[in-house]
């Protein structure tokens, strides 16, 4: 079931806040590009479906949607042999909001998960997850789906890479924020530096424009299990890149050094 | 007792293996240097007084000091206003070994942090520490000391800063690895992280030189609580660098993002 590698797939865009029909019809047309492009895995940005800068909590209800809606199903129909991973604003059974992300594939929506860390302003508009992402097995090997701030706290990332986690794929909307020139944005070095220290394949899609005033860093970066990154673009449009999933399966880093069997778990 | 700003000196050099004597004497040079160099934290590598590529248990043996040893009294005496932060091989009360850093300030030793990760070939000569690094009040403000491979456990890190810390000394040996053009060393990327994700300074004292075949790295480098490093030097001899400690004091990334109180303690 193993092939030797993964093309990953992330589309960057720029969706437009509000615009529901719309987005999903793009989402839907990456995820067909993706797919012709032999794409194994495919990310879509954090919220894709809905835009991110909302004026109010009424209109981000607006545009909720549950994991029952036609997009999804349209996903499904595009996705060929991939895994989608992507955004979207949910309304829970009780009408509350969550920033989630749906992993899905040609059988339909595999997981929903709802983003446990949200960041600054998501407190006015969402509720926040109360699970852990799940580990999903696939493909090209097991697959924990993580939404954009999730990746700043390693508490969540070991806990993923542990359960066995080999690929975290990680829908973003990473506001851009400064930093020195010729550096890349710090959430790819807090994400390079969670492919090593775990040996996981981290895959980031970003978003890019301007929406309401709040530029974003259009970060889009598919790491290595290494740490290195294997692919980068901060343009709109997809990505492809192939990686090495299962050099995360092994996670010796020298005959005698391991980095889990290494942790001191009687000590933290 | 805290200024805006705090000097770190790093003392990159190449201890030569198996030579007490002058491995002891260039580190105490190395202190009064960076003490002339107004140092408010001296950082020297890890097992500066003994060297790294032991041949055998015996020749580490050899070497190994406790903490009354001379070489303590006299980086006390060179440090002036500074805290020292440097490695050693360790001999205990029953004659094991462990990779030790010593923490030292005009009144003596302050502290002996003894690795608790001991990498690759260290199993054969160290027994690992059995307790986290301290977290330790000083002028400039609350330091915890690790010793290289270290850093490469989040759960580590995580620990000392929420204990805390607000700058890490870390003493390093690091092993010559490959890397991609034009990228810094592996550690150095997994040390902005660190920085960036807890909002602590992180300064990272190298080595140097080939011994016994064993190519370092040199990677000595200085990285701000803000996660971009300040400084970097891969030559032999003293980096100085000024940086802001108190940037540490504040977790907070926007009015309503706080790297502390955004963990779901609840779920991990």
């Amino acid at each position: 079931m193993t092939s030797p590698t993964t093309r990953v797939a992330c589309h960057t865009s720029a969706p437009r806040v509000g615009d529901l029909a719309g987005n999903c019809d793009r989402s839907v047309q990456a995820v067909r590009d993706a797919a012709a492009a032999g794409a194994d895995l495919v990310v879509l940005p954090e919220l894709v479906t809905s835009g991110y800068v909302f004026a109010s909590v009424e209109e981000a209800a607006g545009v909720a949607i549950g994991p029952d809606h036609d997009v999804f199903t349209r996903w499904a129909q595009a996705a060929g042999d991939a895994v989608v991973v992507g955004g979207f604003c949910e309304r829970g059974p009780d009408g509350e909001l969550f920033n989630s992300a749906a992993v899905v594939d040609r059988t339909g929506v595999r997981a929903v998960y709802r983003k446990v860390h949200l960041w600054d302003e998501e407190k006015r508009f969402f509720v926040a997850g109360d699970a852990l992402p799940p580990v999903l097995d696939t493909g090209f090997g097991r697959l924990a789906p993580l939404v954009c701030y999730d990746l700043e706290f390693p508490e969540l990332t070991r806990h993923v890479a542990l359960a066995g986690a080999e690929v975290l794929a990680v829908p973003t909307n990473w506001p851009l924020v400064p930093r020195p020139d010729g550096e890349r944005p710090p959430e790819v070095v807090i994400a390079m530096a969670t492919a090593r220290v775990n040996r996981v394949v981290v895959v980031c899609c970003d978003r890019t424009g301007t929406e309401r005033g709040q530029r974003w860093t259009a970060g889009t970066t598919v790491v290595g299990a290494d740490g290195w990154p294997v692919a980068a673009d901060d343009r709109e449009g997809l990505l492809v890149a192939d990686v090495d999933v299962a050099a995360a399966r092994d996670k010796r880093l020298t005959a005698r050094a391991h980095l889990v069997g290494d942790r001191r778990t009687d000590l933290y």
